[in-house]
């Protein structure tokens, strides 16, 4: 073959290197400006049912979505809305978590158009309805390590990923904050759709908030992105703070806090140069507040802050009492401006965070954890997923993902949760097992794990009155019985995993 | 089966599902705190020797490397020099480019440690001897853009990657610029490397710096490193802008840069808004000192400006007439200085600048190019590669890349180099097609390719004086005559591909 400027290139060399013959294409290069080929780019597509067609998503494929909307999130029912009017069935919505928003699922689970899902958890009517037996396959819940974990190594397959971004250019450079005067939604980190976008055969950014090209700093670069579709509204940014995640006044929380703050205090591991992160739920969330004056007086400083990032997260860095906010999720909307303003504030994502197969996440460097719990059991096993009548209404979150990994970690419940004990001999679902719980903080008392008698000793020594959790589950039997062991039917609903993609336990649908 | 809480989970779901049991692990967690484990973690090795062993290297794999610290690398010898003394054989060199630094290459060719080699040019003894038959297989050529695009789609796959950081953290947060007063080398943005971290089998950081958990902002994050590994240095910082990318003082090169940039200002893209590239070479790189003014008086500020970036550039940027940097590779450590302290200079990978196939990448938003030629033909078509006595001295780079996309693509070269007549009536090695290639400027005057009249008609209508290329190659061959067509034999010592990976052209032995 001979080429552009008479030179023989042999097959069999082409051959011998696997390579191709280069023949010149006809047709000449695009000579419009710049500002010429924005408008008219290939990616920034007039509807989001056009980027559906383009990225060729099938019956029975994987749609994938992000939860850093929280119940402020338009996105998920928005594209199950159109997926239904295109007529498409059988898909399996992979999210990386659901809330009370998404209640309109069960709709399109009815009628065929969703027929698996993969959730960190799930709250409100669509809950109720899993629970008691809507869909035919259970639903899978993941942590969030091991849903980034899983999207990594390919065991989460995502055919199309749908992913929200309050701003991006046409051509995909997506952030979870702007910087122009023109956003409507906010979210901050856009840490959980990272992943989804690295990993997705397509990924398809929808946007209330075009800006000009190249939107920097780009959480997803542009790269990683198939379509971009303007839409009038990603969410409503106010309500990122709702529910789990929100400031609590609750004195009882308070008081929980307030212990939790004298157990990390006493623990060994309140050091200069510590790590820690408080997961959502108002008592782990105050406890940042109750650490900050000893942190003063003793001069000690964090070295960073991990997780869903607060305000009060925010606080503490702007006063120089933690060193670097490693933020894979915004927990209200001054942790989204905060990430924008702050440099030291960095967003991280998914695999970043948690993943549990690389000692490089974050997780693997964690000192400190604060996690809320629905049930705790005597062995110091953790629910967070399901109720105490057996319906899912909670998330796992990275309970288990910063469980095992931190070097402490402190469960923080109340005996007693509206005349329903919280510490019993069993829980009902396995979410966190008992042997990576070192600490439960109650309002009735502190326990520590067997496995962890160096702690207690520290703990009775600086004078904190210690109990065992057999005792604070009596306590709770004292005020409003035992418990009757909850009724179940045979059928699966849901299956629990492990961060490392295992199975840990089975949900019932509920009688 | 049954869980710790005397849960059944059948072994039939799990099959259904595709999921396995958890059986928890015997083992409790570390309970080390932050300081401590970082001490002790398994990703920080004591020597290179160590990171090879574990990171699974085997004879015939492919290795690869970046060339950010360009003249001044040290880290390929090291590397090399260390696998050839544990007896490694027959591996694959997959540099994003190589140097006259990479001279002792030769030894491990001769010796069987490297049988293969892909590169974007090389120069030097290496280049010369490769050029006279050194190995067996030809050397693969690819562009910047063709690199990270077969990387990004498997068809080069690298098994291990070498990188070199100028700080990275002990779990491999890697940056190529550093915030402390410890750091010894700076080379910038890592952009050619992330691109390796991402997609390699295993990465391993080699650094002369290591810094604090965790190292921000992170170019490399922790999630794509393997192993790290402490080396006295990486390089010298300071021949980073030696050679292609020196600030010339030529007089004729000043004078090739002052006629382009007259071009660029009448060629109908010098709006406000605009987008620009200089490629490397001292005229290519000058145009932008003669734009600059223009700019100044026609009130017109550059979008973005792209690429290898230089000293010059970031002036602009301060100056505020360009308003980012989108920054693959810096050419000289102004620029890597600048990445780490302006907030509007952004490290992009070597997809984000010039994957081919993807419209998200930069070239695709280019307006204006102006890359520098060894040999032009009649028909506009470079050669970047090869010099006039055929043996390889120099980089394809991002050539085709930008050209092939750009609006409009100015060449910058001297009429006769040395006695040498730069255009020709074919180029010997075929490196970017003319039929992108829009106006050639040359110290003897301007030639605009007859696909682009309307470039043409305009520099005419503003007063310049437009010559035809044949014009310019008689005007060459007046002084120096006609060169003698070189003569080769059979063998195959490289071939150069279009950035889409088809072969462009073959380079043959030199006589």
């Amino acid at each position: 073959m001979k080429n552009e400027i008479n030179h023989e290139v042999s097959a069999d060399l082409l051959k011998h290197l696997g390579l191709e013959f280069y023949s010149e294409p006809e047709q000449g290069k695009d000579c419009s400006t710049l500002n010429e080929r924005l408008l008219k780019n290939g990616k920034f597509l007039t509807s989001l049912e056009e980027a559906i067609k383009k990225s060729g998503l099938q019956d029975g494929m994987t749609i994938s979505f992000h939860h850093h909307f929280r119940n402020g999130d338009y996105i998920l029912n928005m594209v199950l809305d159109t997926l239904a009017k295109m007529g498409l069935k059988h898909l399996t919505v992979a999210s990386s978590s659901l809330s009370t928003a998404h209640a309109p699922l069960i709709e399109h689970i009815k009628s065929g158009v969703v027929s698996k899902i993969e959730s960190s958890g799930m709250r409100g009517d669509l809950a109720d309805a899993i629970s008691h037996g809507l869909m035919k396959e259970p639903v899978i819940f993941r942590s969030h390590g091991g849903r980034a974990a899983a999207i990594a190594n390919g065991s989460l397959h995502i055919d199309v990923a749908f992913l929200g971004a309050p701003s991006a250019d046409v051509v995909g450079n997506s952030s979870g904050v702007y910087t122009n005067e023109e956003g409507k939604s906010i979210c901050g980190s856009l840490g959980y759709a990272k992943v989804d976008a690295r990993y997705a055969d397509k990924t398809i950014i929808l946007t209330d908030n075009v800006v000009p090209f190249p939107n920097s700093p780009a959480s997803i670069p542009a790269t990683d992105v198939d379509y971009v579709v303007k839409v009038d509204a990603l969410g409503d940014s106010s309500k990122i703070s709702s529910g789990a995640t929100r400031f609590t006044k609750n004195p009882r929380d308070l008081l929980i806090a307030e212990n939790a703050a004298k157990v990390i205090q006493e623990s060994g591991y309140f050091k200069d140069g510590f790590s820690i992160q408080t997961g959502s739920g108002g008592a782990a969330l105050a406890v940042t507040r109750f650490i900050t004056d000893e942190m003063i007086k003793r001069n000690i400083k964090a070295r960073f802050a991990l997780g869903g990032i607060t305000g009060q997260i925010v606080k503490l860095y702007e006063e120089g009492l933690i060193g670097k906010i490693l933020d894979v999720q915004g927990f209200d909307t001054i942790a989204a401006e905060s990430l924008r303003d702050n440099k030291d504030h960095i967003e991280i994502d998914g695999n970043q965070y948690a993943n549990p197969f690389n000692e490089g996440s974050a997780i693997h460097q964690l000192d400190i954890v604060i996690l809320s719990a629905l049930e705790v059991d005597v062995n110091f096993n953790v629910n967070v997923l399901t109720g105490s009548d057996g319906v899912i209404r909670g998330a796992i979150g990275g309970h288990p993902d910063t469980a095992s990994k931190a070097a402490l970690t402190v469960l923080v419940s109340p005996v007693i949760r509206g005349r329903i004990p919280c510490i019993l001999d069993k829980v009902n679902t396995l979410v966190t097992p008992g042997s990576v719980c070192d600490v439960l903080v109650t309002d009735q008392g502190v326990a520590v794990n067997p496995s962890r008698p160096e702690i207690k000793a520290r703990l009775i020594k600086a004078g904190l009155k210690i109990t065992t959790i057999e005792e604070l589950k009596e306590s709770a039997e004292k005020v409003v019985g035992k418990p009757d062991a909850l009724q179940f039917k045979d059928k699966v609903v849901g299956v629990v995993t492990h961060p490392d993609g295992r199975v840990l336990d089975v949900i019932h649908e509920v009688k």
